[in-house]
């Protein structure tokens, strides 16, 4: 099966925090392409990817980086596939410069933006899920499952 | 032709900027529903939306909210439909408590969060029918002319 | 003795802060309850919880979140008893998301919002002490007596 | 019927967000005092005022103040009673700085914190009422028509 | 003579801000032009933009955007030309946001950034001029002489 | 020689903090006087120590305390004395909301606020000697010595 | 009387902020020489200024600038005498630049830094006036009078 | 081969940082010259740097400094040299002082500000470089070489 997910991300070093949406594609039986892709050291690699993601057959694209994080805004504006971005953790601000870079996009342009770190690269790669559900009964129930046992799985009482 | 988007909203104060939202979808074509859902003084309403959004025939939900702003949140926490978060401009705060409140969700449950303001109501309009897009080629072409017309409004040079 | 204060938290991880809230109630000799209840994973035990508080007998209601913490607002949503707020420190942000969302609520509903951390639920506990020993007499006795034994402890001088 | 919320705050100049929790209190019947009490320009006012509010018959003190506002912690040093805190906005920095003055009180000394600005102020009051509402039926009756009064007056749907 | 400085924003909205650069290159006799670009909306136009600067006889780019501004960072990107960026203010984070999308580049891909707003504008004009005086001694000995106008125009008391 | 300088702090975990006051005291040969008076915890301590600051022989006070940190301003709210406040590194959001609580005071009660952690700690204590060095020449003379040799180390070029 | 205070300020536009501190040592009686120093228009000024204050016969330095706000700091590195910093408003970042520019010095140099804006222009000049009333009885009674008649305009109640 | 660059810091702590431009400066074969310069400590040591630097044959000065970090900014008022800040980080903000501290310069002095620590030490090397390239050929090719190793060096996929 090709893959209907794109994950980007701007370094070897959003691998650790990009995982965790592999993680979940993984888990609900998405098939993904992850990639490095610098918008900054890398950028014609940027332009092409961006200009053909729609052509390699992705619906969704995940993406993440950390501090002034353009990586996520020029993938939107090179295609019209939605685009999910995830703000990774940064030494000083922690990732706050990471999430306003990439949230605070202008009107015409979206990024669906998930929380700083791994906890967004987990539901970034939910979302993406969520969008393809749409079309994809079997994956809607596999979501649905997957919820379902999340829910299961929240104890009644803390343990010490 | 029923509603695909749902458009809802924390209260009357937020419909200037949520507007923004609407707009966009009636300039591609795309239906929605727009309703005023409190997450703090109707929280029935809320379950009972949140419950129903899929069977409603929604295929995508566009929350917006100021403050404290659980709405998104907790439709997410409803709903398996893809949620997007539009943080509403706050008195005091300018819309960062909005910005945190949604964005910071935890891993389980995804809120694909835009801009603060008019401008994050926009994009979520034209990410909502860039999801339904996945489906509807005819659509896609319109947003892809909707972006083509928007690129070519760009003008070349500033005038004072 | 049935509960008086029940202690809700969105996840496992945060009875390392919450418990503090309990140990103040139990050198107090306070009854309550600690329930995991997570808005996002556990929407319907949410609903039914916070429907369901005063019926169970409980007067006061510590709820304690992190990140996009939407427990305690969603709690005081569904019970008109009082609910206290408790910060939990989160990973990227160290609390301002969680402090941001939970006291920031909107003009109708609600939290008294302690500090973010260990610091906030311990004063939970001893504000819900608080708020119950307006009607128990030998309870706001052991309170002035904790509060001045906390007093008798401070040092004249700092020692290295 | 004597006062039972003592509504205090650090000068003239915070009175229009006050008012807010004194019109709130109106509207559920609940008898207050308001009061000016500057933490720093009078200190011993202050200490008396902390000292003797239980005397005066006050069952829950609402204090408001902005910049370094410290009334509402020192109230809080100064009697067991329950002490709601409402950060007023303040000139340069909006309240962020009245918010942490007021809500990152350390352990042993608690105060619930509202909302930054009138809606803290409001909620001050709802959250004053609902605490007396604990031993006053008739008082939580009036809290539940008020309360359901807010959600009938929730639209459906947005006007333009 | 050809322009030795270019001047790109990322929409019109951003001019006047960024005509404080061009004011200061008039007042200094260099020659600049001036170029709308967004990142977003026009990424082809940036790509083609950055890839050529060098060969239009460009020697300092100065770009300025706001928001998520990812305009000076792309630019720097694609040129080897010292890039100097210009953070706009921006409606509900006047410019915070920006500030930390410009600055905040990870290691290889410099922007000298300037401070929020025209001030910065102003500034990011006399700093290309500072860099092109390096190697024009008549450009360097009118900045000098603008320095030394500025100071001299320092009042030495301040006026009601 | 009676002391000075009085040296306050909220509690034992500041005196790490607030001993670098007291160093540079010792240094300089200035007495001072190290107490724990907590606004919080001891607020008759506190109201007696303001009030009686002055009768004791201090000339200046210096005030360390964190989060809501209300010592410095309530110190100066009870003496004329001069007072300089030490914002105490917080654990959850690193002295920031110390720094605001101690420096935001309004117009009529000032104090002088020095740098977040050891830093402001050493800068009390020479604000302190500098300030009783303006009616001590030998004093003066010290604090100019050891202000020169502060300069002589400073190397002229890093070492690896 | 020959000036015991000198208040300094970067630019004519801080006058309207730095005249607070102006007004109150008037209405005390201190004599004062208000001069514009610009850390970075007139750095020999500055250089001058600073080396040659405590021989014109100041004893107290009240410094006060905007955004990267340098003014204070540098004075404080030039004379031994104290340094009080006043953070102007901002246009940008509302004074939170200003303050963090002057009240985050390294150990070694201090500048007592008040709120930001006019509140603490007004409380530089009461703290100049503390530290000459340490050796000037006339003046502490003047200032022990003037916070007198501050504690007796504080009304008891607030006024619609 | 006199040092074309200056790099100056405000204390020996900062070398670990600054080192990183000093790295980069040797990897592309320009000279530099590494000073400790405090603005603070050794005002006059500025005094005479700032205003000597051209005659020293600098062409760019690299100025990196902590918290309330005046070195970049007093060296521009100082110098008609462009001047480059990088904000090195800070124990209790992180950097954030250090950034609009330097940054936030009024119009008229300029400083080209990097990112937070490593990166933007790096990178100050990396713009110096590019400053001085436009009028040496060679070294324009080996910054491009530089440049495009880097792109090289970026991988395709992430590894594990």
């Amino acid at each position: 099966m090709s893959a209907q997910v794109a994950i980007v991300m701007g370094s070897q070093s959003d691998w650790p925090t990009m995982q965790c949406a592999a993680d979940v594609l993984d888990a609900l039986g998405v098939a993904y392409d992850a990639r490095i892709v610098s918008a900054h050291r890398t950028p014609d690699r940027l332009h092409a990817y961006g200009k053909t993601a729609h052509e390699e057959g992705f619906k969704v694209v995940i993406a993440g980086a950390g501090g002034a994080a353009h990586l996520p805004g020029m993938i939107a504006a090179l295609t019209h596939l939605p685009v999910l971005g995830v703000p990774v953790r940064s030494k000083a601000l922690s990732g706050l410069d990471s999430l306003l870079s990439i949230v605070q996009m202008p009107a015409g342009i979206p990024v669906g933006t998930l929380a700083i770190g791994e906890a967004g690269a987990t539901n970034a790669g939910l979302m993406a899920a969520g969008i393809l559900a749409l079309g994809d009964e079997a994956l809607a129930q596999r979501l649905q499952d997957w919820r379902a046992a999340q829910t299961d799985k929240v104890a009644e009482r803390p343990e010490d």
